[in-house]
């Protein structure tokens, strides 16, 4: 037997008892006659004390172990001298009666503490090593248990968690698929899920009325911080569902989630439609943790002589409070390098201060009294210690900036709360977009979406122009501006999915080798059915307030897709390609 | 609203409610002035009743609807004249006052009863009516509850479910993998995972103690019907533990789900020793439902003259019980042509039949007098009225053809009880075995499975010979003849792995780039640990008294690997391949 308790769980209780524990040596410490082990395991540390007096030979034994040596001992639980309030075993010691090492350990590369992580590449490649540190295991085990809680929740509520195939079939919509070609069936590929999609619909379809699966989903894209090459989705369906119950069972179940996993009870979740997103934030997912909101400047500023603004479509404004005494002229100069940025590209930045002595100092003074501009300050919501940030030029692109600044200073001024959390339904999304460079529409969520009900008839009738302002029964679940899910009502008659794959510039054909047993399922008597899909990683970095959905995946690939721990992917043997009736038409090192 | 309550759940507490159903007509049935209606969805069926004296129109629309129509009704609850006792809601049905038709549908080429399933073909390529039909829905939501239970006992008993990686590194070791060219490293493949059996390891190495994961696994093997390309496993590992804290956690495990889902009460599991498994079944996962063990009979039989026997390495007997008067010699001829089978491949079929009358009949009476044969019956465990089998020849096979008799046998006598659950470990598999073909040792479980404690110096030192004898600290676990689980303590030790990789023929290089992120992971504080994998399609069937695991999955793939719904594998772009940096050697019609 390796243990008797675990590191994490000995007490005051437990006093004279023998114990056995095994565990890693986090770190040991000579004092005089004495030697203390700190003793690790995933549930906690155990102070183990060997004493020269009472065994010398023991003693030594101990002064040789190195960090991470795992090692099993007995010993008695004891009442320690000087306690430590900070662990939850700080009250008690084990006097160490035997030892025996069960695996040595090589100097790690760094030392398994909060706060040493040897940088991304060391992390990744000694993986196994950074796991043994305090914040990867607790994202870890934080992950399990919101999985876990999700399915109790989902099942709770008459949801059949069913497996969807990972082998399907390669469609090019959407982004790029993974393939893999088939042994036995020469020239042809099977895909990667991007989502299982399809499957869900035919489960409702099927009659199973309520679909759910955490789920492996895959994209062959490029790859940044929040962007793996594959993630996981809770992904759910329902059948003879309205729009407003979907909203209110994930609604419920995101609430569940919360108070289970943070003990947070969220607001009651508002809904927003998406050109009112855009237009008071300039995204439709707006952190509403903070107002400063984006105000449409136009008519005020217009015709007053200064070009830029009459000539640009749109001139928006965000109001920073109480930043007028705070903000230098440099920190100014530096903010509109930071809105110049490529990244941004904005073509410079307008800004007005209200001093406290109730002077403005703006870069259009040239053109705008002072007289003019505290006239703004209503519609601004500005009062005297704030600066307004102006910027101008088409609408779309000018409101995006606005967000993009609007989100740096609440950064900058802490309006974006550690702990707060606030969700919010962006709906009625746009249908299609049509896209200028391919001259065809594509479709905002996916191809499967429906139009609003009241949208239908224009759908099936309307021209071209009609297509462009047509809502989607789409909706998006919005916390702290991050988009933890989106789904929507689906189509479920053949005529209007076709349809829909004509406005995208599928030809029958195409429609019909792809998305065929869908239409053709659609003929057998099909529920109205609608769905969300939550991008699970991403709510597990979210709840933790984090950016990287990295830091909860326990072996993540890097920006190059590759698993460096493993050093995946890799060249396979002739005699494989060979099987697979491919060859390569790279030159590969070998 | 599509509707107040599912087709399931009214009953006479709803008597005079007013409600609204949405579901599939299941059929209709015109009856003087009144049709009636079944209407189905996944909770159940409700009758629904529309009367021609109260409202004509409704009535004759009623009357138009064809079978898997989706409609949404709205009416009354009333208690039925003429009660269905079968039938949960038959107590009651709806009298309708609206109805509108969500969706048509065509003909069904089968129609959604238990009974009519069209046939394989027809099922896989309409999966989504098959779905309908109640045995198919019954085996997904018994399969999704399974699965939360799982998770429940393991999640309680501190297991973490850890998600690893589908795009891993292809391994040639073992089945056939199926890869994924990776478009950002050219030339290179990820492979999908056989099973996660290195990343729980290091997940072992890394602390996490106990995880557990249910799993996608890919193996892209030759198919049959208990054989997918993609299956499904209960995958678990822990440390720090020894093989029977091992046993009992999911013994734990195994009883739990058995009472949880069928409400059965498991015994104690058994643990036998593989080399009496052979001797006593002739099988490493033998069916202890029922008796009729294997007897070898080589100290009796030989000797006598018989040269068939008197060459044979091993002479084997089972009695069958009571079946000396039903059997005739047209039915043991029968038998003798079905073990005579090459499915089978014994060479003839001795057969002793102890008659009523005390007289003995059998096909070597020639060399062994009744006296002599009267003499084996105490080994036997033979009495008046049963009939013994005996087979000869090398050992192995004939205790493997002593095997099929026997489990033939139980078929024939119904001692293979459905209902009836014979749980059994079978422990201490040899290490390795000797493969004369490519004359190198194969690994009996896989190359991670540790040899049993008492045997390590022996491996480290021994000879060639040493080797073939050497006892695995493996298990799997057996009920009713079919394998569950497997597992073993692994190693964590590298020296002692490098050993294993040295015979099983690996050289250091390939052992290196293969395993050495798992080599590497054993120097920096290893923990001793062990698990197992459930094949959880399989236990889905063994629970169910199912053969077939396909039943058990939502979408299963046929023979060829091919998904019918969909219509997977299928062709993809060139541009797809030349992005992928691969082109096909094979000729394929587009």
């Amino acid at each position: 037997m390796y243990r008797t308790h675990n590191c994490g769980e000995l007490r005051m209780d437990h006093l004279d008892q023998q114990v056995v524990l095994s565990g890693w040596v986090q770190i040991g410490r000579d004092l005089g006659g004495m030697t203390f082990v700190d003793l690790r395991d995933r549930y906690g540390i155990t102070q183990l004390v060997f004493n020269m007096d009472d065994n010398d030979e023991l003693c030594q034994k101990a002064r040789k172990l190195g960090r991470e040596f795992v090692i099993k001992v007995e010993g008695v639980v004891k009442e320690r001298a000087s306690k430590n309030p900070n662990r939850p075993t700080g009250d008690i010691e084990i006097i160490v009666s035997s030892m025996d090492i069960l695996n040595a350990s090589l100097v790690p590369p760094f030392t398994i503490e909060d706060e040493s992580d040897g940088g991304d590449d060391l992390r990744m490649k000694y993986r196994y090593l950074d796991i043994r540190r305090n914040p990867v295991k607790e994202n870890l085990i934080f992950r399990g248990q919101l999985a876990f809680q999700t399915r109790k929740h989902l099942t709770e509520n008459n949801f059949i968690e069913v497996e969807t195939p990972v082998l399907i079939k390669s469609t090019p919509e959407g982004a790029r698929d993974f393939v893999v070609p088939s042994r036995m069936n020469p020239g042809q590929f099977y895909a990667l899920p991007q989502s299982p999609q399809t499957y869900k619909q035919i489960l409702m379809v099927a009659g199973m009325d309520r679909y759910f699966q955490i789920v492996k989903c895959f994209r062959d894209e490029d790859l940044r911080a929040d962007r793996q090459p594959e993630f996981t989705q809770i992904d759910c369906e329902m059948a003879f569902v309205t729009r407003d119950q979907i909203l209110d069972t994930f609604e419920g179940l995101t609430k569940y989630l919360f108070k289970a996993m943070l003990d947070v009870d969220l607001p009651e979740f508002p809904k927003m439609a998406y050109d009112e997103a855009m237009k008071r934030y300039g995204s439709d997912k707006p952190d509403t943790r903070f107002g400063m909101e984006l105000v449409e400047m136009n008519d005020l500023v217009k015709g007053h002589g200064f070009g830029v603004f009459d000539s640009a479509e749109y001139v928006g404004a965000i109001c920073a409070k109480g930043i007028a005494e705070k903000y230098s002229n440099k920190d100014l100069k530096g903010l509109t390098d930071w809105v110049m940025r490529p990244q941004i590209g904005a073509k410079g930045l307008v800004y007005i201060k209200f001093n406290a002595d109730g002077s403005i100092k703006s870069t259009i003074g040239k053109f705008y009294s002072d007289d003019v501009i505290n006239g703004w300050k209503d519609a601004l919501g500005a009062e005297i210690g704030d600066i307004v940030f102006m910027l101008s030029g088409e609408t779309e692109k000018t409101r995006k900036q606005l967000n993009e600044l609007r989100l740096e200073m609440g950064n900058r001024l802490g309006l974006r709360k550690a702990g707060e959390y606030n969700p919010l339904w962006v709906v009625d999304f746009p249908l299609l977009e049509w896209d200028e460079e391919s001259n065809r529409f594509h479709a905002m969520h996916h191809p499967f979406t429906s139009p609003k009900k009241e949208e239908v008839s224009r759908m099936l009738d309307g021209d071209h122009e009609t297509m462009k302002s047509l809502k989607a029964d789409a909706y998006d679940l919005v916390i702290n501006g991050v988009e933890i899910g989106g789904g929507s009502i689906r189509i479920h008659d053949r005529a209007l999915q076709q349809k829909n794959f004509d406005l995208l510039g599928f030809t029958k054909e195409e429609a019909e080798s792809q998305f065929g047993f869908l239409m053709g399922a659609f003929e057998y008597g099909a529920p109205p059915h609608g769905g969300i899909a939550f991008g699970f990683d991403r709510l597990c970095a979210v709840m933790n307030g984090v950016d990287s959905i990295r830091d909860f995946i326990a072996f993540p690939k890097n920006n190059s897709g590759r698993d460096m721990m493993i050093d995946a992917p890799s060249l396979i043997d002739e005699d494989q390609l060979d099987e697979l009736n491919i060859k390569l038409t790279t030159e590969v090192e070998v």
